[in-house]
Order: C-alpha cells, then structure tokens, then sequence
C-alpha cells in the first residue's frame, strides 16, 4: 500500500469539488487515482481495517432503474465512508408533482456529501439529469445555500458506467498483473442474444472507450443494426489502443484474451423507445418491443458457447459479464453464454463485480477530499 | 457561539422526555432555545465540525403523507445526531392489519431514541394521533418496557409545523439581524391560487401564531370561505404582535415587510374531506375535488405577481415559501407566484429551508438530553 | 454482569462464521450463551452503555413477508452493533427477474457481516432458501470473492422462529427467576380460534421445541386437523422436558404456570397452499382461504378467556403472545384473546418482545466474533 501511495502522489488530480460523471472527461492520472485508491481500500477492508472518511453526512442514491447490484455497492461504499444513505424514491417523492430538478436538488443536500445516479434508460436523458442536478449543487454551494457541495457520482447512464468499466479493468489489472501488461492484449466486446429488451448501451460504450484507452486492443461485434452511439465510437480513435468493428462473435473471439459477451438494445430502437416513452405511448411501446424482440430472436447464435471460446488464446480467454448474464438453461432458454462457459468463470465473474464498492468509495473520496494522498496517510496510519 | 451558549443558559427548559408536537404548547424560553442551539449546529456544520450527541440509537420516521423535504431534513438531522434511520411504512406493515397504535408504537421503540410523524391529512386527526404515539411510549417508559422514553416530534400536522415555522423564523432572524428586529415588522400571509386542492392549513395557522408571538405585526389574507381553524386564530389575540385580517393579497401587501403567499384548502372543505375519507367515500371524495377546483379557480388573481409585491415596504419585501411553490408557467400554468418573483428570491427560499434540518435536530436535542447545554458545551469542547 | 461472563467463559461455543438458522442446530451451551449475551445487551443499553462491536459493514434483511416488529428489531440491533442497515426489496431488485439467489446472495454481501432473513410462507421453502444464502456466501468467501462471511440469521422460517422463541425464554427466564426454576413447570401451548388464515407453524414450533429442551412441561392443544409438522413433533421427545398433546385449550390450560394461546393454520392447508402458490393458482387460493376460514370459524371457542385462565395455577398463568394478537372487540370481533385476559398481561407481552432486538444482536455478535467473550470483555471495560 506504500507503493500505491507513492504513486498516487506522483499524479495531477483535479477532483475535488467535482463529480464523476463520465470516465472521458477525466485524465489518465485521476482514472489511475481512481483505481489505486480503490485497491488500497478494498485491501484495508480484506485486512478488517477501516477507511472511515467522514464523521457524519448523508449520501443520496436516486435510481431511475431498477437495481440490485450497484444499489448494494453503493450502500456498502458509504457506508464504510461513514456515510449514512438515504434513496430519494421519486415515485413517493413530490419530485413526481412537478418540482424543478434544480429546487429539489437542493432540498435533498443541505447535509450531503455525494449524490449517486442511475438513470440509463433513456437516451439522451440519463447523465444529461446528472448534469442538472450537479449544476444545482454547485450553484447552491456558491450562493451558501449547502455548506458543502455534495459530487454526483454516474452510476450509470445512457452514456457510460464509470464504475463497472473501472471495477472491470482492476478485475483486468489483477488477472493480468499490471496496467502495463494489458497493453496490445486482445479483448472482444461482442454483443450476445438476450430473451429480453431494452438493455442499455453503456457497458458496451464504456467498456471499449476505457479499454482502449490503456492500451488494450479493443474489437467490438455486433448484429447489423445493433450499433452503438457514433460520438462514442468516434471518440476511441483518440486512444492509445487499437479498435476494430468485427460482423461476427466469431470474428472478434479470434485469439482474444479478453472477451465481454453482453446484450443490449441498438441504437435507434433506444432513440425510438425514448421517444414513446416521452409520448407516454403505450401500444407504440407494446409495439416496438414485440418488433424488437422479433428481430433479437435472429441472432440466437449469438451466445457465448464452448466452441466460441475455442476460437479465443489458447482457448482460454478470460470471460467477463457485469453481471447479471443470461445463462442458457439456468436463468433462460436461451441466452448469452453458456451454462458451461459462465459456471467456468462464474467466480472471476463474482470477483469482477467485488471491485465495484471500493470503486464507488473512491470515487466519493477523491470528489469530496481537499487533500486525497494526505487524508489516505492518516487512515493508513490509524 | 460562546455568546449563544451564554444566552442559552439564561433560558428556562422543560423539554427533556417530552415531545414536540406543538410551538403553542412551549414557552418562550423554549422557543427561544430551539432557534439558539440549530443556530449552533447549522454553524458547527459549516465550518465542518460534528455535532454528534448519540452514540448508537435510532430514530423512526413516520409518513402519512408524501415529502421529500421533510424527509431528506429528518433524515439529515439524525444522522448528524449519529441516530440510525427506520421509515415505519404502515402499508407493508402489520399496522394496517388491525393494531393498535399502542402496542405498536412500543413495538417499533426499543432502541428508539425520537419518532418523527408527518400527519396532516385529515383534521382533527394528524396531531391527535401523534399524542397517542406519544402516551404509548411514556406508558411503555414508566413500566419498564422502554429503556428510554422517545421524543415525538411533528414534522406537520393539521394544526402546526413547526419544524417548518422555526426554520421560517430563523431566516427571518437572518434577515432582520435579531429577534428584536422582528418586532413591529410587518408580514402578509396570504392564500394564494394553486391548480391542485387539498394542501393543508397548518403552515399559514403556524406562521400566523408564531410570528405574532415573536411581535410582528400579522396581516392574514384570503378569499371568503377559506379560513383557518377558528380556535387557531382565537388563541392569537393573547400574542405580543398585533393580528388583522384583510380580504385580499393587494390589502395584506401594503407596507409589508415580509410576504408569505400559499395555497390552502378551506377549513370547511378540509372537514366535509376527513368525513368523506373516513367513509372511503371514492365518489364523494371526486365531486368534492371537482367543485373544490372550480371554486379555486374565481381566485386565479390570487397571485403573488410584480405589480403586488411593489406595494410592499419599498416594493422590497422579503418573499416567503415553504416550497415547492406553484410558480405560474413553470411548474403550472397559474400558480401561488410568478416566475419573475419567484427566481428573484429563488435563494432566498431556499435557504429559508436550509433551516429545517438543524432545527429538527434541535427539537430532538432538547427532548433527550438531560443536561443540554452542558452536552452541548461538551460538544463546542471537541 | 460480570457472573454471566464467568457463565458464559465455562461454555463450549462453536458459532464463528456459522449462521442461526434453527435452534435444534445449537448446543445447550450455544443456546445459553445467546440468552447470556442478550440480558448483557440489555443491561448496558439500560445504563446508557454502548455495545457497539463492529467499526463499519452492512446487515441486510430480506423479509418475504411483511414485519414490523421484526424488522424494527432487526434494525434496533444493527444499528446498536455499528452496522449500517439495508434491506433487499425483492419486488423492485433484479432478483426478481430470474437470478440465481447464489448469485446475488454474493453481490449483496460484499461488505455485509450479516444478512437476517424471514421467510415463513411456504412450507418446505424458507429454511431451505436460508441456506442456499448460507452455501452461497460461503462459498463466496472460500474462493476469496468475500473478505469476510456474513452469518446468516433466521428471522422466521417455516419450521422455527428462533429470535422470537429464544426472546420468550428470556422473558420466563426473568419472571421464574432463572433457567433451573423452569424445569417442571407447566407451559400450555394451544391453537385459539383467528379471523385471518394461513398463520405460520414456526413459532408453535419453535416454542414447543425450545421450552421442552429447557425442562419446562409443554402440552400442546389443538383443534383435529391442526396439527404441526410431524418432524418437530418426533424431535421433541429426546428432550428434558415431558410433552403432551390435548385436546381442547381447557384440557392444555389445567394448572398451567404458563400458557400460549395461538393461531394458526393446518399443517396440511401450509401444504396445500404452497402448491397452489407455486403454480400461482389464484382462485385455488381463494377456494383454500374460503373452506379453511369456514373451518376455523368451527372453533371459535378456543378463545383464552377469563375462566379458561382460572384453570391454570391459582388462576394465575403467565399469559403469552408473540404479538400482533386478535384481541376480541378490540382488533377482530371475535379473536385469540379476550380483551380482558389480554389487557392484564398486556404489559407482560410488551416486556416478552422488548428481549428480541438483544436477542438478534446475540446472535449476529456470536457467529461474526471469532472471541466472543474477549470482545465481551473489552466492550464491558469501555
């Protein structure tokens, strides 16, 4: 942990007082920050000592969609903080009568630290309410309204997932042993069959933007149609990475070491999805959804197979899902692995995910700490 | 801060093991103290420095109606106090199968330090319920069931708010400079026009008592059949500050230093609606609504507009709101005040809200500790 | 205080990094030093005394059925142990949506100490999905995805409801004046006539189990066909204590020290209920609930009223509940209990559940401390 602590001081960060709302608009230094942090806590925690930051506060979660996972990580992250959590539940709220974002925003913060958001369902929608409500905070901050100006953490948007991708590639760090191995590493994100609709865009968007970014050779597959953002796949040519687009699971599998099988919905039908969800249009809803899954059902070969994996380095690719898959024949018929594929990896899987709650702290540690490196020597030193 | 504690102890309490279920039924000197100590910890908080009194304990909230604010206020208020936070939700529990209010406000209390309860639905029902509440766990208390006996605070109810109205006060303090600045200031409370009905009459019976009391001069304002509880307005005439009545918004405005424009439901609409409730009336409840809405709506001038705040001390006077307020063309088409006004003194609203946690942990402090201002020494000692 | 410590050094434990699940699975020596550790509890939380023992970590409850009591206990006691609480809401998470409980027993776990579960609906379900949590979190730690093991703690199954049981021990313990004193004494256990159907069978269960095991003389009392699972039955006959079964509450009553007047609902109508809710039969159900409420309405005598209290010992019985009770003319028309009957022991009901949040709190401090007394220790010396 000394090791990690030099490192850290060795790197510009520019957090505090900000949020964390999408991995593209950090530097390289403050995503290395995010992560080293993380693993400094998640060791503490493995050596049952604590990283307790604050003495009192609130953290707030609001979830525009459904969660079990990233709901737990984020109760486990502030909790170990010292945080105490309250979810605004916008349905019994009178957020849902009409209140301006900017006004609630401010009610809900006059003694909270950080702010964490779901809203991937719409897009165009998710992390643009973000950045209302991270407006809101700041404003309220400055004119004294809050004492402190709370970070909005993105816990997931239409746009990226900052911290599964960030979850995901210390997963990558450790399985590799460094950021410096994954460098021209193969990985394949291909999309896989999913009985169900709808899934959001921002694993697959976040996950080739930030691999890419630290070296690794990124491939992205998918069923004509299926696209992913085009601003996204515009910004990767940037990255010091090589990105490819690949027609086939197959094609992308080929002597990867990495590979991401995962469903989600394409493009356009988001767009029009968002656009009768706005409508409050039922039957239209009713009817793309019939439409979609119709056309889903095309690419039932789409599934993370045994004989896939074959195709992969040495056959032994390591195989990454941010959980929760579509295991053929345990939680569908049919879907995006295996059952034979996903129970071989099923405890790297688990293991994946396990860094998300110290990615999340981190992430409420750097935002609101004056001085990171100064504060993490005094817990260290506890 | 040294000087309020001196203040403080000048001050003649009985708070401790009682509850707070209303500003009428608390001498002055307690009223007083309420504002000195959340002064105290909205300071303490602002320069970063702890105010917490518990070690372990927790705090119940109880919603009978929605909140957001009120909920986020409690929520922040206790976990700053270093209470833990349980929502008793009636309608997944037991309580809606036919318990009694006794057995399970013991039930719920064990380790509880304070019950928060927002009731203000139904006249002559919200503050009777929290005195049941409240003779439960004394009874639980004295017969050794309890360990320790719970504060019951009322976060609003049919008759009063005061968490509401001393935060009020406390900008209003702000404002002015002192308490003594308040004295001969004049405030219009007025109804004003709101596209929906029902909204409850304590804020406007709260304002109108505890302002007077605190020797401003009151001016209440609205159309016929609107009126308050008629024992409310009885009690006020014993008040340091004279009270009036006038018949409309531009009446009231006149010379006012301080506006507080907001809708209520009429007394008379709000019994005919407990009544209505109680017999799970659904047709009865709807043509009520109806012919309330229609009635509303011959008052849509009832709007706090530029042209009446310029007949205000100077065109000056400081604008009041509870929030959210029904600001016309943005959260409706016609509303309590115009979008003009409102943004002009959007801040001003909302740090009058800023408040209300610190007095809600005030409240708590009060009832539970033996020693107050001795804790609270200890605390400023840390 | 410090007798029960030397009581409790004298006693063989083995609880680390287990769970509570069934009380049939504990040693007498584990079983006392539970009821040890909880009167501690108690007695510190009386003086004002902390008992906080864990720095951070989350507990989280899942309850499949609806709770007050429960709940609030369970939140009472993490929060007096320094957890942070948070519950998993089934119905919203995505567990709904077909993840394997393996899987999401570990994404919720990764910094929980304890996960406190009720599940007692369906007969043959609850106690088997408790330890499929336990295998999975279990495993979870082996293959290093959790740093620690959360225990898996038992808030009501199918077969017991050990918090409930162990709390009511602890209340006899206290009105008898110790464990030894209640060997031999008379303890009726009977069915009394309810309103509502489909009550679960763990706590007639569970008490009949655990008082025998204490020495104490249980006779069970039940309309025919109302009958508990043959298994616990067979069970108790290698206990201390002598068990009968009768066949009227006049009969179980006869010079009872104790008695434990209850609903619930046949053994075979739990069988039939689970089917018909597994196949989501739902006019099967209203059928089911039809003819087993007209069945109960049979035996609307079994009500413990004031002269089948002048059966028992001088008149005298300790009357019981676990609480909510139907209270003739006070909850339902025609209940459990007699208002009279209930309202002389009322207070007594109260004082049996206030045992229950130390009891829980036992539970999770001795299976997550690997040197339960040390830490005992030091806790006292604070």
């Amino acid at each position: 942990m000394q090791k990690k602590l030099q490192q850290l001081k060795e790197l510009k960060l520019n957090c505090y007082n900000g949020d964390y709302l999408l991995n593209s608009e950090k530097t390289n230094d403050e995503l290395i920050a995010t992560e080293l942090i993380a693993e400094i806590f998640k060791q503490l925690h493995k050596e049952s000592k604590s990283f307790k930051s604050f003495n009192s506060g609130l953290a707030i979660s609001i979830f525009r969609d459904n969660s079990t996972r990233t709901k737990f990580s984020f109760a486990s992250a502030v909790n170990a903080l010292g945080l105490g959590l309250e979810e605004l539940d916008e349905v019994k709220s009178q957020i849902a009568h009409g209140e301006t974002v900017r006004e609630s925003a401010n009610m809900i913060s006059f003694l909270a630290q950080t702010i964490g958001i779901r809203d991937d369902m719409f897009l165009g929608e998710g992390n643009k309410y973000m950045r209302e409500v991270s407006e809101a905070v700041a404003e309220g901050f400055e004119k004294g309204v809050l004492h402190n100006r709370p970070s909005v953490i993105n816990l997931q948007c239409d746009i990226d997932h900052p911290t599964q991708t960030l979850a995901d590639l210390l997963k990558l760090k450790d399985y590799f042993g460094s950021f410096e191995n994954l460098k021209g590493k193969k990985l394949a994100m291909s999309w896989a069959y999913s009985p169900s609709y709808g899934k959001p865009l921002s694993v697959p968007q976040g996950i080739i933007s930030l691999m890419t970014r630290f070296g690794m050779d990124v491939t992205l597959a998918n069923p004509e149609g299926y696209g992913l953002i085009p601003d996204v796949i515009k910004q990767i040519k940037n990255y010091e990475g090589k990105f490819k687009i690949a027609n086939s699971m197959e094609d992308a599998f080929k002597d990867a070491d990495v590979v991401y099988p995962k469903s989600w919905a394409p493009f356009n039908v988001m767009q029009r999805r968002t656009d009768l969800l706005k409508k409050s249009d039922k039957d239209g809803l009713k009817e793309l959804e019939k439409e979609c899954l119709a056309n889903n059902a095309k690419y039932k070969d789409w599934e993370c197979d045994e004989s896939k994996m074959k195709l992969t380095k040495n056959g032994e690719a390591l195989y990454m899902h941010c959980l929760p898959a579509d295991i053929s024949g345990v939680s569908c018929k049919e879907g995006e692995v295996s059952k034979e594929v996903f129970e071989k990896y099923r405890i790297h899987t688990y293991q994946e995910a396990s860094f998300k709650p110290f990615v999340i702290a981190s992430m409420i540690f750097l935002t609101r700490m004056q001085n990171p490196v100064e504060k993490l020597e005094k817990i260290l030193s506890r």
